[in-house]
């Protein structure tokens, strides 16, 4: 038995109850009659339970069963279809994501739920999720016709959903790719031909119908992302009378991988029998051959930037929760301190800290990144002022690679770390570990690999606006170092480390600048990624010490006594440990870029046979 | 086809016949008779062809088939049995390490040679080196008829071999293991009762015989590793006619590991019937109790450490290489610097020759470092002046931990770097990114965790000989900067930053040794990795400028034009690379031992709950 769920929900229900303003957002229109305070720690319970007592039973059977391709069809693990079905119909599935619905959870809460299900088996989720981020596009986007046909079984699962762009030849470079649309004699409506790899779910035997957000070029659009479209195309063809047949999306194959084998990963072939039909999504490509696509799809992108994020904080978060259940029990070795004092559980020695304290303040990190981005999503859409939805906007748009390469990028380090706790049994699949870290492995590359995210931050989001939003947000560093400063006793050193960082980083943009304008602009590639991680350090930073100004207040309330006491404690040490440790990395990679060392850009690639 | 194998020896080659003294070694009585310069391209080229040709074509076996374990039986693939008799038929085997045979290749050249065949099927090794190695500690422990019993078969591979240290219930902590041996009427001979796991190729269905060696303690010797001693345990034990009979070593299991699936990795219950006889290398424990068992098995334990290190900067070279082959098909994207020119194959893309140079940098300092000690090792073995013996023997000391950690830690993030390349293809098991990582993240666990190997630098290696080899090291790279800097064109930045970090690596010295006398000796845990790191990165970055050196002459020498330019030039850029991207990071540790956090020191255990 290699899954076991070790979740604990005490830092999520700080971030709602303590942290975050969520009586600003319980106290919107779309939320006031529904929620209330109160509601959260009764909820967050229940999900973890139903996360723990349905979803982790599922986890080891995604590994020893796995996806099964056959005849052209995708078999999913028996109980993948169980799980599915009942957290659709208890609530915990696609219809949150029903934007028109009533009685939804605030994306600031569901984002967290969805992290502790994630937690339980990452392999499952998007077989619940992906049609609610469908169903979101067509809400958005889609004509009242289309909504009426597609959202009701996309949000109660009888439908599954997907999104369609990766093409054998293109991936990071979506504009190239090659899948075709061709007007038919009904307006809005599409033949269908190409090819599409890498589809997430992209075909299971659990629901009646598959819908695919299928990105393509209209005939005669223009080159390149404009030029794209975006289409609902359905597995089966719906009739006017309900009735169904086959709409030529047929599957090819399934990828073989590094882990996460209970989730299909599908090759789709398309139109090839000249009988795939869709409807297109808005408008035709314009005069100039501009479509809509690419806008469209980047709404249900953004989130699935966002969920990535949140799959790798939760697979990172459940592997140290299980290594530090583990050192508990496991005795070995003494104290370097005290050696005398006998042989001691492995959570008792420094280095085995180390690896927790790690684990503990870079999760912690990611969540608290994470989940300031649900309560901006929040804001974005149900703020009754359009200036503060505007604003909301702007920080998703600032924060959102952020979130996405972040803890997809750390949590192949944090799982090698609780991996490494265990000694030789953390190798083994009979613990947990190493199957976190097989998991993981994907995450910095889907949804847009991290280079992108990183060429995203500081090709775009630094200068979007004029700089205005990005400023913004170094600003609010900047005016909580200010408001800190001095007064938060014993913490010194730590708000030093905020400010000095804020300043190196403010250096990397002026360096980052000067090479963009003296025509270096490769060297903006090569410390591209490093520049993504300095800037979620130090974002995560202030948001860890912010965390910390909360705690200590609680502790000097509470007293060392009080059963909670620990957790408030385990905050501030969370903070010490990332501003002092995680933090200083941001002048470190200052002084990379700095040195501006150009061997990446000189290197002929005939040095690369050596 | 997961498996492909994809080395380049010419840097083995630069090595061998440009960096090292290899004139010194090959004028040694031992090898003055048999080989010459001359010799080493052709020795290498053949390798290389029975690596590719014999070795990596069983590493798909290892992955599909794997080990097996059935009614007490051990069954490995049927192509590990053929590769690895032809590898001991041709003299690439075990025989090698015969240190009283003729005609063996010098410690300097095997030791490269035996990474060529790592990176074929790292999973095979073990089953042709082992019993080299327990050779060798027989070689030099035990008696004239221990001996002459053991090691013919042993070299030759009739035999295979294996050290049991670890137990269920302890591990690192080896001073408390349960194994013992009880004497009999025959002196050296003696009865023994334990359980081993972990066991690396601790049993196998192609052997006549299995000799472990077997780490107990006698009855009634003293507690802790001293206490312990080494036996000879043979799984049959061969009577004085030649037959075999049973001798009590049971295989109990094998465990199902993330990677290296083709490896054995066994446990073993021993004299459950009372019927387990073993030899006693040495002597029986003295007066105080205290045997020789721990020195006797740290002989094989070094060599097993240089192993390590080796197997992980080959799996890692062998994912880099892989990895820019297929850099070199792949059509995607465009240029940042030049958008119009079209698409481009991913290999001219910045971020991708930054992954690219990040590996080839990386491992060609492993590979240096390794290769510094396969050479000392020849000299502390075979060098006519004792002196210089000893001083190779120092010189062994302090770098052996380096060799065994930094490779195998590294090998994580640089393999993470070869598969994020691919983009998604790198997740899937049909590239070779994928086994690659799933293989490496033992190294950094078995053979004294990269925790013990820090704590054995900075506890032991730093002080060990009042501190005068350690020192000595730390000169060397003085004099390198010294007789170098202003004089090594174009690389000026380059060598100030060697001596920036080598200022910085005395800091925290200094630093660490404050802690330790301040009775803050937990902080020295805390930040042993780190510091093991940043030693390592000062010591590469010497030697990859010290081979700059050479490479910057034949340049000049050889002008633009010639085949053999880029080699040289790769070099160059290699030493720029990590002198300008890794090596600051030396004084980026000096920074974080300054703030010298003690979050982790603060800590109590029921934090670690949230």
């Amino acid at each position: 038995m290699s899954y076991r769920y070790a979740y604990n929900t005490r830092d999520i229900k700080f971030i709602l109850k303590e942290w975050l303003p969520v009586d600003e957002v319980l106290a919107f229109d779309r939320y006031k009659n529904y929620y209330s305070k109160e509601d959260l720690d009764p909820i967050v319970d229940q999900v973890r339970k139903v996360a723990e007592e349905v979803i982790a039973p599922t986890a080891e059977d995604g590994e020893t069963i796995g996806v099964r391709f056959e005849d052209g069809k995708v078999y999913i693990p028996p109980s993948f279809h169980k799980a599915h079905r009942f957290l659709q119909d208890q609530g915990w599935g696609a219809s949150n994501f029903d934007i028109a619905g009533e009685g939804c959870l605030p994306f600031t809460v569901f984002g967290l739920l969805w992290e502790i299900m994630s937690g339980a088996n990452a392999a499952l989720m998007p077989y619940v999720g992906n049609a609610g981020a469908v169903a979101s596009v067509i809400h958005h986007y889609a004509s009242d016709e289309l909504k009426k046909k597609f959202l009701p079984n996309l949000l109660n699962g009888t439908w599954g959903g997907t999104m369609c762009l990766t093409e054998p030849s293109a991936g990071s470079d979506v504009g190239d790719m090659l899948s075709k649309a061709y007007p038919t004699d009904q307006p809005g409506l599409y033949k269908i031909k190409g090819q599409k790899i890498f589809i997430t779910v992209g075909d299971r035997d659990d629901v009646e119908n598959i819908i695919h957000l299928f990105l393509a070029r209209i005939d005669g659009a223009a080159k390149g992302t404009k030029g794209l479209s975006l289409f609902i195309m359905p597995k089966y063809w719906i009739n006017e009378d309900g009735t169904v047949v086959d709409n030529d999306v047929q599957s090819a194959g399934i990828e073989h991988k590094m882990g996460l084998k209970g989730q299909a990963t599908v090759q789709l072939v398309v139109g090839e029998n000249d009988g795939c039909r869709a409807y297109l999504i808005g408008n035709p490509p314009d005069e100039n051959g501009v479509g809509q696509g690419i806008m469209q799809m980047f709404n249900m992108m953004n989130e699935a930037r966002l969920d990535t994020g949140r799959l790798a904080t939760a697979v990172a978060s459940n592997a140290y929760w299980n290594a530090k259940d583990y050192g508990k029990e496991r005795v070995q070795g003494r104290l370097l301190t005290n050696p005398k004092s006998g042989r001691v559980t492995i959570n008792k020695h420094e280095d085995v800290k180390r690896m927790y304290l790690l684990n503990k303040a870079t999760t912690e990190a990611c969540r608290a990144l994470l989940a300031k981005c649900y309560y901006y999503e929040d804001v974005r859409e149900f703020a009754p002022d359009k200036e503060r939805r505007k604003w909301a906007q702007s920080k998703l748009d600032v924060l959102t690679p952020l979130c996405k390469a972040y803890p997809s990028d750390e949590a192949w380090g944090l799982i090698a770390e609780s991996l490494q706790s265990y000694g030789g049994y953390g190798y083994c699949e009979d613990y947990p570990a190493a199957n976190a870290a097989r998991d993981c492995k994907i995450w910095s590359i889907w949804e847009g690999t991290n280079f992108i995210q990183a060429m995203d931050l500081i090709g775009r989001k630094w200068t979007q606006g004029k700089g205005v939003p990005f400023g913004m947000t170094l600003k609010e560093i900047e005016d909580f170092i200010g408001a800190n400063k001095g007064s938060l006793e014993g913490m010194d050193k730590e708000i030093g480390h905020l400010e000095k960082a804020l300043a190196a980083y403010r250096g990397i943009q002026m360096m980052a600048a000067g090479y963009a304008q003296s025509g270096k602009i490769g060297l903006m590639a090569v410390f591209a990624r490093r520049i993504l991680t300095a800037t979620a350090q130090l974002y995560c930073g202030y948001l860890l010490l912010d965390q910390a100004v909360i705690a200590k207040k609680k502790m000097a309330e509470l007293g060392e006594g009080h059963y909670d006491y620990n957790f408030y404690l385990g905050k501030v040490i969370s903070a010490r440990y990332y501003l002092n440790n995680a933090v200083p990395n941001v002048w470190h990679v200052a002084d990379l870029v700095k040195i501006g060392d150009t061997s990446v850009i000189e290197a002929p690639d005939e040095i690369f046979e050596y």
